[in-house]
């Protein structure tokens, strides 16, 4: 993959592109020699589109790398996942819709529950509802004055979780996690881990202790710590690279805040695949290319959900003939990663893809399955590959050299 | 692939390699579902040679990315072909034969037609004949006499279509394209791209004015427009990095100029397949490797021609028998790209390969097809890695490490 070279050759064209994203899709048998969930369900439209296209399967960083969503959608966005990186904190903050500016540094935060000794005794404080996660946000806010020329937001993800996003001049993100990870431990100082991090260090040290004097009554989130403080900074879009005007229909914020980072227009928040399609409908018109996120298999995948994941599966088949009505000159499906129930977690399998394009060169792969795209025409490659492949068959990427 | 590795441990033997070039083999089905042209071809002896064989799929550049010949035929050579480029000018050059010189500047020019307000109405002076061209080159060499130490050559190629070549000391390729690519607008000036093309630049102009003078009278052809200006390095030949004395037999220029980049001896021009297997024949003791280039199935690719191609290819069959009597040690069949009828253009899909000799390790590939070369045992792999692959299935490259 030559990064400089799709950008160089990228054109524009009339022709449209979705990427129908089953997050998580590769999977694992339960049991030796029984079918992954791919395989358990049921998937007549999924194995005609692979019975007419290229198919394969995906590293999405390389063999025995298990992704996050972070390097997973990366990869599938044709930017290399160990070239460009995303802190936590980010993606923490892309995952509400905040709006990110480069050389904000944000950081995930957890009320926690500290004891009068100053140890750590709950981590997430209770679990707190969304409601009194808010209602404890809007009572720290107005202590949270600029400092220094910085600004603080501290917003609300969900349960115990917030996120802190510091905005001025001079930010660095070498601040390690005040998270200790463990009980009966006080929580860690926001030392600076470099020279340039001694104002980011007094300002985060600032928000901590103001917080605590907010939270001093609460019996349980009596405390802020946090996690992940990372600076953003800006990708090259996919307006730029690839000369695609790009939508990205997500019903979960942080795949829509993983598009928002490489320059997607974002589609409003919905909640069900039928919404996302109908989202994709109402928009397919006006742009070339369509992100379309569906969760599902991921989630049942990580709750160890083995007929959950198959059930996923199968609706997301079904769903795709709503897709296909559109007729798209490239369509593919695959996963950003693979979430084996029998793991519960993302793990370093490849994923299987289906490219589908009236150019495609079809091989003999005849279903959607681990085992049936491993012979396809794809064979195994790095997933980064999987955008110029798109951009190609779309007839948007000129010739190389004379 | 590790240049650097092949470069050190190739050794001299006393084996033979062919190299049997199907430019453009790799296809598309024209109905969903149907044969390729490799596929409808008559190929029996491909076949049979494809079952004792290791065969893959190979991709010229990257998945994705459509080369030119230029990077197909770099990549083929085990030149790593993002690396190693040449531009335009250079390989116009080439395929007229024109014997380049390490520092030479070259460019393809136009034969153009400008009205009396100085923009261009024509870009190929509507297609001259060959002869039309050859007559006004000759025009115009008296006055392009010898400027600041430098000579210049200008050669006809075809039609409208000539080669400029500056050769002298000081010079640079830092120079734009004069050719605007749009009618109704002025030719563009040769300005220096930096600094050290004002030289070149103040002698491109003395070209352009001299020949405009030459021109004046002329209904059509009364300017001359360029593109691709590129300076001549030379690569590492194939006797340096490989150890191999090596022979370039093919009826086009272009692919004998780029043969001779990579230092290979040329066989004088030729026309027919025929006439390259005799000489394959009468040079068969003199050289280790020949590069035996076939035009037709790419030229009827290009053509969109479905029938022609595959009969091009049963033609390319039935001269295999020829090769074959000869017994190489290793013999590989192959393409620099794809040129699908379909498309009538080169493609970005992989190659099929067959890799010929007695230590390949055969796979269980029965016919040279597409999609019969996905199962093959090299996989799906950057072509850059033949030639290695020929080094060592012909016993010419040494262990590497103790």
């Amino acid at each position: 993959m030559h990064p400089e070279l799709v950008d160089e050759l990228a054109i524009e064209a009339e022709t449209k592109i979705i990427f129908y994203l089953l997050d998580g899709v590769g999977g694992l048998p339960i049991e030796e020699g029984g079918p992954t969930e791919l395989e358990a369900a049921s998937t007549p439209n999924l194995d005609a589109l692979a019975k007419k296209s290229i198919c394969g399967m995906l590293d999405p960083v390389s063999p025995g790398i298990t992704p996050g969503s972070g390097p997973g959608h990366f990869a599938l966005f044709g930017y290399d996942p160990v070239e460009n990186t995303i802190g936590r904190g980010i993606l923490e903050a892309a995952g509400i819709d905040f709006a990110l500016k480069p050389g904000d540094v944000a950081a995930r935060g957890n009320f926690a529950t500290i004891d009068k000794n100053g140890v750590v005794i709950d981590r997430r404080a209770g679990r707190l509802s969304n409601e009194k996660n808010r209602e404890l946000v809007e009572k720290i806010r107005p202590v949270l004055t600029p400092q220094e020329g910085v600004k603080f937001h501290l917003e609300t993800v969900k349960e115990h979780r917030v996120v802190l996003v510091l905005r001025g001049e001079g930010l660095s993100e070498a601040i390690p996690d005040t998270d200790p990870q463990a009980l009966g431990v006080p929580p860690l100082e926001p030392r600076p881990l470099r020279e340039e991090a001694q104002k980011t260090s007094r300002l985060v040290k600032g928000v901590i202790e103001k917080a605590r004097g907010v939270l001093a009554q609460e019996p349980k989130a009596n405390f802020l710590i946090f996690r992940g403080f990372a600076q953003h900074k800006l990708f090259k879009s996919f307006r730029e690279l690839y000369k695609l005007k790009s939508l990205a229909i997500a019903a979960y914020p942080m795949y829509r805040g993983l598009a928002r980072m490489v320059g997607m227009d974002i589609y409003p928040p919905v909640e069900t695949l039928d919404e996302e399609l109908s989202a994709l409908e109402e928009k397919y018109a006006d742009y070339d290319f369509f992100f379309l996120h569906y969760k599902k298999s991921d989630s049942t995948g990580e709750d160890g959900n083995f007929v959950a994941k198959q059930e996923a599966i199968s609706a997301a088949d079904a769903a795709l003939l709503r897709i296909l009505a559109l007729k798209p000159d490239v369509l593919v499906v695959t996963g950003d990663h693979s979430t084996p129930s029998f793991l519960k977690l993302h793990s370093w399998h490849p994923v299987p893809v289906i490219l589908y394009s009236k150019a495609c060169r079809a091989d003999g792969v005849e279903v959607f399955s681990e085992r049936a795209c491993v012979s396809g025409g794809l064979g195994r490659m790095p997933m980064v590959n999987l955008m110029p492949l798109a951009l190609a068959n779309a007839g948007r990427l000129t010739k190389y050299g004379a």
